[in-house]
């Protein structure tokens, strides 16, 4: 390797040319995979581009096309959370499998603070993607806002809040939490409570409607607890909150595996059996649903599918063609495993 | 939102001036936060930018400069896995962490295929990003050697088996696993395997060494079975190998927890006890191994602090600094819980 340079000082065309002993419009060749170089000067060429550290400036090539051939994906969430979260992963292979189809490379672009909100938004808005991905917007997102400002085509995965006329791929959150809530209450749990999460985007707001809808009359208000994230340790601290509440509760409906899976660990150390004592069921279908003990009975939601659809979303868009600006749902299913 | 629009017709700052009434002059001052500038003709211009969809071309200011002020990472592994460990989790932290501090974004590359690899490897190498820091590197990695070749700022987590003199940030994988399997052995096990990943970088390797020097002449080589990557489900195929290879099995190093928590699973399932029947070990001490029933004993490394450490390197190489060519060894430590 040679020895590392600053940047500021990267090595020009002019320098391989030098160092090969050959003209600029030869490496120029050589760099294009033009037909008439000899073997001799390539061979050259390529050993002088290794020796002066030449890196071909594709972002200036990019100014020219005013193309950067890369998307950006924008996930809100703790990336501690993105990364704990198989289901965030299926999403994001779906999206690179559609990108990398079409020759566009994927940005993950992190946001751990409000400082990485500004600067994502920067560098989003300043040339470097061509399009956006986002993930789990939340309600007033400085991100989505910038997008919508710059008028970059962008696809959302769920449908944020606050932000209308948006192409987006999503599920029908409410009909599958009354669905599987309706499948609880049918297995003959009277004291059903939730957690729930996500409250500032449509997921969660969704998943909460759905639940009350089932249970109608017999839904008691005080066994909703509210969690910030659709996280595992979210999952401890609301199932610990339930038993608190009522520790006669015979159901659980935890808005997202990672959840149901900490309210099992919590249940496991109360003693409670599950499915004998309490029910629980998850949303998802992620890797943890399969993984808890006993395996979870849950929303199989298609991740990959709609990541997907999101990319392809924004590929249309960057061919020129006019998406609409509405929504596109994919179905869900209820996978009826042993939890409840 | 703007109807989207395809970035080859993006608006430009003359569309601006025309949607405001104003001189190319003024649109340019207002967007360089200029003084004297009306508050009306200041207003004028906000509004035309977002009527019109403008975007400052902040490539074009990158490539004034030769800085993208952007950092790429690229981890090498299938990505699903990137997105369900933890531990890789807590590194990118890490190296988010110290980037943003110095204003640099991070820029996550996926690399799911070689279709991918290939593509990602021209796009470090084109000016896209200032430095790069890679993780779990295999030998004979494309990506690498591009970086290597294109002598970008670069550094690694861990240590390449076939690139000499990069810097990198890494801990001891021999002494760690020597370490935990001499007190693993001296709880009394006798018949002790392990489930060994990642043969093909350093860290596989050096595990597999320290656990061969601690056993000494009660080594057996049938109790070694190698799985390709470093996930649950992999330790669940391996458990499942050992127990057929010698269902009287006492002992257990697994080469990650995530590995450790799939053994875990499979002995449950054969109905064997954990610590009594069989002592497991693992190594990370990532989120899992406080998820695990019971918890894991394990290694633990300080996974945010290698990815500071990583991002250090590349950021000292961008002021112009001499880092040198060698690793930076971070230190481990045992931590005992009760799964053996």
């Amino acid at each position: 390797m040679p020895a590392a340079r600053p940047s500021n000082s990267r090595a020009t065309i002019n320098d391989v040319a030098a160092r090969a002993g050959v003209s600029r419009g030869t490496v120029s060749r050589v760099l294009n995979a033009e037909a008439y170089v000899s073997d001799s000067a390539r061979a050259a060429v390529e050993a002088a581009i290794l020796e002066v550290g030449y890196v071909r400036n594709e972002a200036a090539r990019g100014l020219v096309t005013r193309r950067s051939q890369a998307v950006g994906l924008i996930v809100h969430e703790p990336h501690s959370l993105f990364l704990e979260d198989p289901n965030i992963g299926s999403i994001l292979l779906g999206i690179n499998s559609a990108l990398s189809e079409a020759d566009y490379q994927l940005v993950s672009l992190v946001v751990d603070s409000d400082r990485d909100s500004d600067r994502v938004a920067g560098y989003i808005t300043g040339g470097f993607v061509d399009g956006v991905v986002i993930i789990s917007a939340r309600a007033h997102d400085p991100i989505g806002r910038a997008v919508a400002a710059a008028g970059i085509p962008a696809a959302y995965v769920g449908h944020p809040i606050d932000v209308e006329g948006v192409p987006y791929a999503g599920i029908d959150n409410y009909s599958a939490a009354l669905a599987i809530t309706r499948r609880l209450v049918a297995t003959g749990r009277r004291r059903i409570g939730m957690i729930a999460a996500g409250l500032d985007r449509d997921s969660g707001q969704d998943r909460l409607a759905g639940f009350t809808e089932a249970l109608g009359p017999s839904f008691r208000k005080e066994l909703v607890v509210e969690v910030p994230l659709y996280s595992h340790g979210c999952g401890l601290d609301g199932m610990r909150l339930l038993l608190d509440t009522d520790p006669e509760i015979d159901g659980v409906f935890a808005s997202s595996d990672a959840i149901a899976a900490g309210a099992l660990d919590v249940l496991r150390e109360a003693g409670r059996s599950v499915p004998g004592d309490v029910g629980v069921v998850g949303f998802d279908d992620s890797a943890w649903a399969l993984r808890t003990q006993p395996p979870l009975s849950t929303v199989h939601q298609p991740a990959g599918e709609l990541g997907r659809r999101a990319a392809e979303l924004v590929l249309a868009q960057l061919r020129g063609e006019d998406v609409g600006l509405g929504g596109s749902f994919l179905d869900t299913s209820i996978v009826w495993r042993t939890s409840a």
